[in-house]
C-alpha cells in the first residue's frame, strides 16, 4: 500500500524545494519524490495525505540529547556547572527508581515526536532509554555512558559495560529494533572516566563495532583540569581522593595521546577547542554535536562552530538534556544557533536557513553515521519525515518556507511525525505512546522531585 | 462586577510569587490579590475563573515593535542592513496602500495578543497602526516615524509632523482610545534625519509633551558614518547627493550635542555604545529597547546590556519587526537574551528568570513610562494580565514558574490575554479582531510581494 504524502512546500534538503511536492511512501521507505501531478499519476491508486500550506521535510535529527532526564527540566538551576553535576547524579541515584528513568525517558519522547523529531543521538544509563526508544518508535543511537574517574577500577568498569551492551544488543535484537536503533558507548568526559578507561573504551569501540559519544572541551574547568590539574572538577576529584595526574594539554589532545581520537568518536560540545584541535580533529575525522543553548545557559561560552565548519568537520546540532536546555526543540536550537553565531562574529550572512535545516537533518544524520538511511528526502531512504504547519498566525506570511522554518516556527508547529513509514505524531496526537498516562506518572514524581 | 483569576501560580513581578493565588478585577482595574482562599472570602460574589496548572502573571511590554511591517516577515532576507532599508523603504512606498498597512498592523496585533503582549512601543506612519491598535484592544505609545535627511527639508518635516501628531492626537481622542493609546514621536536614525530636524524634533518633544523613541547606535555603519562620514550609510547618502557632514563622535554624543538627550529619548538598540556613551546615558536618564534577536539576525553585534544595566540604566526588551526578526514572541527574546548574555560573558548567574520577567514586564513598563499603570499586579494598577499554561510536554515538570516560563515556554503558551479589564484572547481565540478575515486578507498581499 502506497501513501502520497503532500503539501505546498516539499523541502528534500538535498535537492532544491519542490513547489506543490509530493512524497510517496510505501511501508517504511520513500518510494518517489516530486510534484504533486507526476507523483499522483505515477501512483494513481495510492491514498493521497495533503497537508496544505504546510511543509514537508525529512524528520529531524537531535545529536545530542538525555532523554531519560526529562524529569529534572527546570530542576536544577544551579548555575555552577560542577555543582549542577554533582546534584544531578546525586538527585538521579537517590530519588530516581528505574520505573522512574522509564517515565522519564518516555516523556522525553513525547516531547521529542511532538516537536519533529525522528532520530536522538542520546547518551544514557540505557536500558529505560531504549525501553522507551522502543515503544515510541523514533530512531536513533543510544549510547551507553559510562563514568570512573579511579585508575584502579578501569577493567573492572570496562567489563561491566562490555556485559551490559552485549545484553542491550540483545535486548534490541529480541525487541526486533535492530533496523531503528543502535547502541553505542559513552565514556562521560575527562573528569569523570580515568585516562585507562578511555584507552579501554577506545579498544572496546573497535572490538564490537560502537560508536562513541564524549562530552568533550565543555567547560573551562575540565580545561584547567587537563593542563593544570586546577578548578572546580581537580577539586572536586582531590576531594574525593582521586588521583588525576593532569596531561598538561587540550582534551583533544589528550584523547589523541590515549587512542581515542582513533575511534573517531562523536565529540559533544567542543566550546574550548582551539585551531590546533581543530585541525587534529579534522585529520581524525572527528564529528561534532554542537549545543548552543546549554552551553550558553551554563555560561560555558560560543563553541567555534564557524571554524570547525570552515575546516570541514561535520557538525550536528543537539539540544543536550532539558536539565541544562530546558526544552527539547531543534527548530529554536537552530534559530538560537544561527542568531548566537551572527551576533558572535557581526557577519549576518553566516549559516542562512537553508545551512540550519541542512544541520538539523542530513548534517545531524552523517553526524551519526546514519546518512546512507536518513536525513533527506530520497528515493530509497527511510520514510522519516514531518510536516510543519505554515497558516498560523506567527509564521504568516511566509515567502520561503526555509526561512519561514527557521526563523518563525517551533517545534509547536510540527503536524506530523513519521518514522520508517509509521505516523508517530498527527492532529496533536502521539499514536505510539500513552501520553496522558505519561504526564500524570510525571506529576507524582515532581512531586517526589520537588525540594519543599 | 468583579471576577477572580485563579491559578497554581500568580507571578506579581514586584512581590513574591502567590502559590494557590488569585487576583480579582473589577471594570479595568486590579481589586485585590493574595490567596485564593484570602480573595474568595474577600468577595463571595465574585465570579471565578481558573486557569489550573497555569501561572498568571502582568501583561508582556514590548518597548520596540513595527507592527505596520508584519506583511514583511521573511519577505527581506538580505543580509546587508543598508541595502535591507532600502528595500524595506521601497517595497513599502510602492507595494503597499493604506489598506495593506492596515491589514500588516491587525496581524501584528494578533500575533502580539495571542503571545501575551499586551503593551506596545511601536514606531510607525501612525495613522494604520493607530487604528489596528484601537481596534484590537492593546496599550501602548505609538511613536509617529519621521525621515528627512535634508538639512534644508527640516522645517518643513516638523511643521508636518506637528500637523500629522494633532490630527492623531485628535483621533485617540475621539475614538475614546486615550486611556490605552499615547503619541509619541521617532526621529528614525541618525543616517536618515538631518541634525536639524533631530534638534526641532526635541523642541517640539517639549511643546507637545511627547516621548521621542530613536533607533541609535544600531550598527557599525552608523557609527563610522557618524565618525568618520564612511561606511554603507556613507555612501548611499551621497550617492543621494545629500550632504552629511560627520560629526566625529558616537551617536549618543551627537545626540547630546544636539540637545536630543535632554528629552530623554528612548534608545532602540544600543549595540555600539562605549563606556563614555552609558556614562553619558545614565546622567540623561536614557532608557534602552533591547532587541537581541533583531540585532544578532543583522550581524550587528551584542548589545552591551549587562555593563548598561549595571550602570543603573532602565532597559525593556523589544521584538523589533517581524521583518528581522522574523517573530513577535516576547518570552523567546527573554529566553534568547539570557542565553546570548550568558554566552558571551561566559557567567551563568547572568539574567535568571526573575530578572528576565521583569525586564519583559515592570522594566518594559518604566522604559515607556507607563509603571505607574502597569508592569506589576498591584491593586489599583490597570488590569492587564495573562495566563501561561504549564500543563504542555514541553513544559512539563516545572519546579518553579519563573524558571518555566523562561527556559521552557514561549508565546504559544499562553491561553488568556487581558488588557484594562478586557479580554483579548482565550481559548484560542482573539475577541477583539476577525483574526480569519485577516489572514485572508494578508493571502492576498503576500501574493502581491512575492517575487515572482
Amino acid at each position: 500500500m502506497t501513501t502520497i504524502f503532500t503539501a505546498r512546500w516539499v523541502l528534500p534538503i538535498t535537492t532544491p524545494p519542490i513547489v506543490h511536492g509530493a512524497v510517496a511512501v510505501k511501508a517504511d521507505e520513500i518510494l518517489a519524490i516530486g510534484s504533486q501531478e507526476e507523483i499522483r499519476a505515477q501512483y494513481p491508486e495510492a491514498q493521497i495525505r495533503d497537508f496544505g500550506e504546510a511543509a514537508i521535510l525529512p524528520g529531524l535529527v537531535n545529536v545530542h540529547s538525555h532523554l531519560e532526564l526529562t524529569a529534572f527540566r527546570g530542576r536544577l538551576e544551579e548555575p555552577q556547572f560542577q555543582r549542577w553535576i554533582a546534584s544531578l547524579v546525586q538527585l538521579k541515584s537517590e530519588k530516581l527508581t528505574d520505573d522512574d528513568l522509564l517515565t522519564s525517558a518516555r516523556l522525553g519522547c513525547l516531547e521529542s515526536i511532538r516537536a519533529g523529531i525522528t532520530t536522538v543521538g542520546d547518551t544514557a544509563d540505557a536500558t529505560a532509554t531504549l525501553q522507551a526508544l522502543i515503544e515510541s518508535g523514533l530512531r536513533g543511537i543510544v549510547f551507553q555512558e559510562c563514568f570512573s574517574p579511579r585508575l584502579e577500577q578501569a577493567e573492572q568498569s570496562v567489563q561491566a559495560i562490555e556485559k551490559k551492551l552485549c545484553d542491550l544488543r540483545e535486548y534490541v535484537f529480541t525487541m526486533g529494533a535492530e533496523k531503528r536503533l543502535r547502541l553505542g558507548v559513552s565514556p562521560h568526559a575527562p573528569y569523570s572516566v580515568s585516562s585507562r578507561l578511555y584507552e579501554k573504551v577506545a579498544e572496546l569501540s573497535f572490538e564490537m563495532t560502537l560508536d562513541i559519544a564524549i562530552h568533550a572541551a565543555e567547560s573551562q574547568d575540565e580545561l584547567s583540569l587537563l593542563r593544570s590539574g586546577t578548578g572546580a572538577f581537580a577539586e572536586s576529584l582531590q576531594r574525593r581522593g582521586i588521583e588525576f595526574p593532569a596531561p598538561g594539554c587540550s582534551t583533544v589532545e589528550y584523547f589523541q595521546q590515549l587512542g581515542v581520537l582513533d575511534a573517531a568518536p562523536l565529540l559533544i560540545h567542543c566550546v574550548t577547542v582551539n585551531e590546533a584541535d581543530i585541525l587534529l580533529m579534522k585529520e581524525y575525522n572527528i564529528r561534532v554535536a554542537h549545543c548552543p543553548k546549554s552551553n550558553a545557559k551554563f555560561g560555558h561560552g560560543i563553541a567555534p562552530l564557524i571554524t570547525m565548519l570552515g575546516a570541514g568537520i561535520d557538525a550536528g546540532l543537539g539540544t543536550d538534556s532539558v536539565a541544562s536546555n530546558n526544552t527539547c526543540d531543534l527548530i529554536e536550537e537552530a534559530r538560537f544557533c544561527a542568531l548566537l553565531h551572527r551576533a558572535a562574529q557581526g557577519d549576518a550572512s553566516l549559516l542562512d536557513p537553508n545551512a540550519m535545516l541542512k544541520m538539523i537533518t542530513i548534517d545531524g544524520a552523517r553526524v551519526l553515521n546514519l546518512d546512507d538511511k536518513i536525513g533527506s528526502l530520497e528515493v530509497g531512504k527511510q520514510a522519516d519525515l514531518i510536516a510543519i504547519d505554515l497558516t498560523r498566525t506567527h509564521n504568516t506570511p511566509h515567502y520561503d518556507p526555509a526561512a519561514a522554518i527557521l526563523f518563525s516556527c517551533s517545534g509547536q508547529d510540527v503536524v506530523l511525525t513519521m518514522v520508517a513509514g509509521q505516523i508517530l505524531y498527527e492532529d496533536g496526537i502521539v499514536n505510539s505512546l500513552a501520553e496522558s498516562e505519561i504526564v500524570y506518572t510525571m506529576r507524582t514524581l515532581q512531586e517526589k522531585l520537588t525540594n519543599h
